[in-house]
């Protein structure tokens, strides 16, 4: 198998283990950055390296309609395209073709079209599989179909089974057309926010013994509470010794949970997203720069951060950055949020490997939601 | 004197030179990129020191406005709050408060509403001084007032001779209250491109002895031609001990020709600007990123730039970003641009140390220019 995973100190349910494969290691839990269309959203490569970052996720989707899988491959393939030395992950397509207006799904696949005037497509699990076997790509993700929160019963158990045949077109594309020696393919697991279905879905993906597995289908709105207890009825029917990879999660109030649950990789947009919208993590909670409190603050972003934005910045000069437009704002607050959530998740596999995860979170969400809390009550 | 010039080579009208301040040394000719609002635009300012640049230019108008000279003040001036440990050099206002619509000119100063419903302003010679002050930048610029181009005479005549009053009013205002141990005071030549008010201007401007001497006015849409005409009849009277700087030139070409009519320093906001719309500045001339004839390009932006936009990525990359509207695009065409007018420089002072700079321009622009030839054929 291309990719093996070793479980180093177990704490609760949070597992503190390492990832190895053909590009390197990577120790988990693991919080992994988004860059959608192969470039971090204002934040180069280098800075998410020099922050702790060691994988990021791409989208199969985006690159296949720009600028193509055909040209990735043709120079060299995602790693030299975006100038990244870590691991990449790329997403099949499924959520995204799912959350188009108009998609019609059949058993053979998704067909859309990309604006009103576009040509019609037709995603497949093959098509997805071919996407991202020229991506290159160190890991990538079974073609699943991802239905909304909340979806009816009957839909996601229908859509769940779609997802379960799917994976095994996929995984047939995988292994006869595809570089199973180079590229580590996950299943996905999906079900909704049905126990019977996340069990079913999760047996039936762990029978296949791919590489890894994720749980998608959530942090589509169904809030923390909602997602820890599908994690709860999900979680004990994943092989232990796989890599477990929680999809598109999130605060970190959710990826604490998730390491909590026994979650070994994430991604999400928040902190650079965040960040653009001049929000930004510190451990006393969130604070949005454009507030008129920072006009004057000459302290750094996180008192606690050793990132080069709060090294050589004031608050107020972030602020004053918002304010006057301009991008060098994003570019520092998107890279003091990722330096946030890999110190978070440094931080938790350090408590795990001395088996204190419990307490870490604990005091964690103690310091950094009573903020968070203020400022409810403020807004 | 706080601010002194050394003129280390000289050939033909081009100088090699040394600017000391208590901030340090500039070589010059020196090309300064423009950071308007405090940042310069899409790049970090340790990303400017490591291309070369060795002075910013930043702006009396805008950041009186925005944060405020008072708030910048506080937090330690403009170099801290900014973290830029090189030299800044403050315009005046002068150029911003001209451009705006129903401005009203008096012989105490400029009045103007910063949008329609904004509190009237008053920006006199006297507050210009004053928020330059606070500020902190290394050298200060006298409050002037830049006429359009094409000017009728005797408007230009008269502005020009305002400048003259202003530029006593704002020298006064420097000794007296201002920091002239700290800050340099540079005046500014006008007099559009009338050669008697050229002449008139400088002889009058150099009278005072400040520690240099600006020519404003330029580089408003007159071209290079009326551009270099003017330099050629107002650097003769202009002080050969004291350094030259040309207001807001331009393009290579502009630069390359100011070099040669004897000018020290220039700042311009075309490389960061031009790289914003996605054109680059290579050595064989200029590169629209969104055309498709870069898609497939796997050479660098420039094969002789040793930039990181141009060690790590591709032509075809930098297209993929543009086309993406992925703000990435713009930090690595910034990036490569400020090093290529860097690097320009750089080679400019080498050719004067060695007496070859009438060779160094035309053998670049044989170059630069056979490409733009082409592109204009084609576009």
């Amino acid at each position: 198998m291309t990719l093996t995973f070793e479980r180093l100190a177990v704490d609760g349910q949070a597992r503190l283990g390492r990832v190895s494969t053909p590009q390197g290691t990577i120790s988990t839990p693991v919080f992994m950055p988004v860059a959608t269309q192969g470039a971090l959203k204002a934040l180069p490569p280098e800075w998410a390296a020099e922050s702790g970052a060691q994988a990021l996720l791409a989208n199969a989707y985006h690159l296949h309609l720009k600028p193509g899988e055909g040209l990735v491959e043709s120079l060299g393939g995602l790693h030299k395209f975006m100038n990244w030395p870590g691991h990449i992950i790329t997403d099949s397509g499924g959520y995204q073709v799912f959350s188009l207006p108009d998609r019609q799904i059949t058993e053979e696949g998704a067909r859309f079209r990309v604006g009103k005037k576009g040509q019609p497509e037709l995603f497949t699990p093959e098509l997805s599989m071919a996407i991202q076997r020229r991506l290159g790509a160190d890991i990538i993700m079974a073609f699943d179909e991802c239905v909304a929160y909340p979806t009816p019963y009957n839909y996601a158990k229908q859509a769940m089974e779609r997802t379960l045949r799917w994976l095994e077109r996929s995984r047939q594309a995988w292994q006869s057309e595809g570089t199973p020696e180079k590229q580590a393919l996950f299943g996905i697991v999906q079900g909704s926010t049905f126990a019977d279905l996340r069990k079913e879905s999760a047996l039936a993906t762990a029978a296949l013994n791919l590489p890894g597995i994720a749980v998608g289908g959530l942090s589509v709105g169904e809030g923390l509470e909602v997602m820890t207890e599908v994690l709860g009825y999900t979680m004990p029917y994943l092989p232990e010794d796989r890599p477990r990879y929680l999809m598109g999660v999130g605060l970190p109030e959710d990826v604490l949970a998730a390491v909590e649950a026994g979650v070994d990789m994430m991604d999400c947009v928040i902190p650079t997203k965040y960040a653009r919208a001049g929000v930004v993590f510190t451990r006393v909670g969130r604070m949005r720069l454009d507030n008129a409190e920072y006009r004057k603050d000459k302290f750094p972003l996180d008192t606690a951060c050793g990132c080069p934005a709060c090294t050589h910045y004031s608050r107020a000069y972030l602020h004053h950055l918002f304010q006057a437009g301009e991008i060098l704002g994003h570019m520092l607050a998107s890279l003091h949020n990722v330096r946030f959530y890999m110190d978070l998740m440094t931080g938790a596999r350090e408590a795990i490997a001395q088996g204190r995860f419990a307490a870490y979170k604990r005091d964690f969400l103690e310091v950094y939601q009573r903020r968070d809390k203020k400022n409810k009550r403020v807004g």
